[in-house]
């Protein structure tokens, strides 16, 4: 919603209140900002609830364009369309995603792949095709979980690992999209799921998401490698990197099994973007793979996620560890910092 | 073939020729060595025909231990057996095997994996489970191919990637193991198979194995996974590495698309170790995986193999480009370093 040239002469611009960052980590200020009015094949978004994901956060804490304001992880209710749209009118629920899908490009059209050439990794807020229509019967103030976090680690074990029943999985850090794969793990009958997190806090909410063992990295004695080899017997079926530490992807390849070990990355890195890994990893059977957004094609199956949990077959409100109105957006902010949240659900006044 | 203790009263240790590598690149001096008879599931082999591999040349060029017996591209007949082993008896035709399958630990029962772990990469030429009965009407100065290149090629293709018809692959390397994935690929109805050679010799054969365009990776105005990337409109669906250099296993990742790319990664680089990759690589859908010995479960598989040879389903001959007696083995090894052979077979005397 940054663009502001008037072009329509209706819907008009509006104005409304944003939390806007000035300035790395400083603390977001409540500013009147106007929104243009969608362009062709745009719709704009009355947003209703935001949770605050880690990327978010990264993105404040570091190297991001400023000013700027956050909030991926949304839902909300169409406000106006732009020329056109005819996929959404005024009064649909939606979802925003990160990763869109335009349904024509060589991805979007080959069955096997959710990274869409044309929407990409760019993210335009408004653009119809980063937006999913979702049932209105669906509590916008908890789905707005499935628009990134939740719904990238259960792809991640679902659709991008395809975790097979009685298996072993290893998951490097417990946060919420740690805490999905684990979730997906448990619905796909993983018969251990060994969560490893430098906090220990963390290790006590994990079960109610399918953790069944908890290990420490930083054990002096052993490497967290080794300690998942030995009470494997010779590593786990399927690791993933949680965490956006791509040392951890390397300690999540030695962490497999030789012959099958699968390894999937989920994070992304704060600091060395590159991956280092022994050759002899790959030679003795093992696979690396990544995952954005867990392999789902936004509009194609973000619906039926939603259907899954209307019907409780998946977990979202075990997520929501904190409520918080929008004036108040930069407690989520500080909660995350001190690891004290998994999921803050910012509420935009009514 | 290196023990030389005496237990069993017969059959008794014997002596015979071997071409000894007394240290690196020096030439092979041929001496009268003893063999002893083999112990508990340990069978003895009459040598027929080796093919002398690039592995064989890359031990004997850098650190190896010496002195040292190469071959293990090799084809023979079972000279006697020691106690316990029933699988095997004299006069039975075989294909000795690098990677061995005991078919009972928990990489064998897996139904996943041919990382054996009892007979894993250790290899010990006379151990019953790195042996593979085949036809005795199959040709051994022909399918010792099978016993590694030509065989670790054809897996990549078939079990390792598993290409589909249509598909786009690129190949880097055109040696035996390169040229073999190329006919794997071709046999699974790839439509477009790029070779990348430095050497422009080996484009000119490349086309009767399947290599469909041909690439120097020198080119100094373009780097080559650009080069590809735009001659396929955004990568290939499948790479595969078959040189043995790690860098080069970058540039394969860098060469497939996004969303569905797979890199196969099948050499044994001879400096750097260390795989390097950009983590946005993964995160945009790539893959990486290992492939050793084309993930062929040797006992279970390679009768297979040799059968298709047998039916002409797939070529052999094509891959040898020399044949040389057993008393000029030097002359492969100068031939391999020159590039100016696909594969040398090496008869011993009858």
């Amino acid at each position: 919603m940054s663009n502001i040239n008037i072009i329509a002469p209706r819907p008009h611009v509006i104005t409304c209140k944003a939390a806007v960052a000035w300035g790395a980590g400083e603390p977001l200020v409540m500013e009147q900002v106007e929104v243009s009015p969608p362009q062709a094949m745009e719709i704009r978004i009355q947003v209703v609830s935001t949770s605050l994901c880690r990327s978010d956060f990264t993105a404040w804490q570091s190297h991001a364009i400023f000013p700027r304001i956050f909030g991926h992880e949304a839902s909300g209710i169409v406000e106006s369309v732009g020329q056109g749209v005819t996929e959404f009118k005024e009064g649909d629920h939606v979802l925003t995603v990160f990763t869109g899908e335009c349904m024509q490009c060589r991805q979007c059209t080959s069955g096997k792949s959710n990274i869409c050439e044309v929407l990409g990794l760019e993210r335009r807020v408004v653009h119809s095709g980063c937006a999913v229509k979702v049932s209105p019967l669906a509590p916008l103030e908890k789905i707005c979980l499935l628009s990134c976090g939740v719904a990238a680690g259960l792809g991640a074990a679902w659709n991008v690992a395809d975790i097979c029943k009685g298996s072993t999985v290893v998951i490097f850090g417990l946060g919420t999209v740690g805490l999905s794969v684990a979730q997906g793990a448990k619905l796909r009958g993983a018969s251990r799921i060994i969560g490893v997190d430098t906090n220990p806090e963390k290790g006590e909410n994990a079960k109610a998401f399918g953790i069944t063992e908890f290990l420490d990295p930083n054990d002096p004695n052993e490497p967290i490698q080794q300690v998942i080899k030995r009470i494997t017997g010779g590593g786990a079926d399927y690791s993933f990197e949680c965490i956006g530490d791509t040392g951890m992807i390397t300690t999540a390849l030695q962490s497999c099994c030789d012959g099958w070990g699968l390894t999937v990355t989920l994070g992304v890195p704060k600091e060395k973007p590159e991956v280092t890994a022994h050759y002899g990893l790959f030679l003795t059977g093992r696979t690396l793979k990544g995952s954005l957004f867990g392999g789902w094609k936004p509009k194609s199956d973000l619906p039926s996620l939603v259907e899954k949990y209307m019907k409780k077959e998946i977990q979202i409100d075990e997520f929501i560890t904190h409520n918080i109105p929008f004036e108040d957006i930069n407690k989520a902010f500080n909660l995350m910092r001190e690891g004290r949240c998994l999921r803050c659900v910012i509420h935009m006044p009514k």
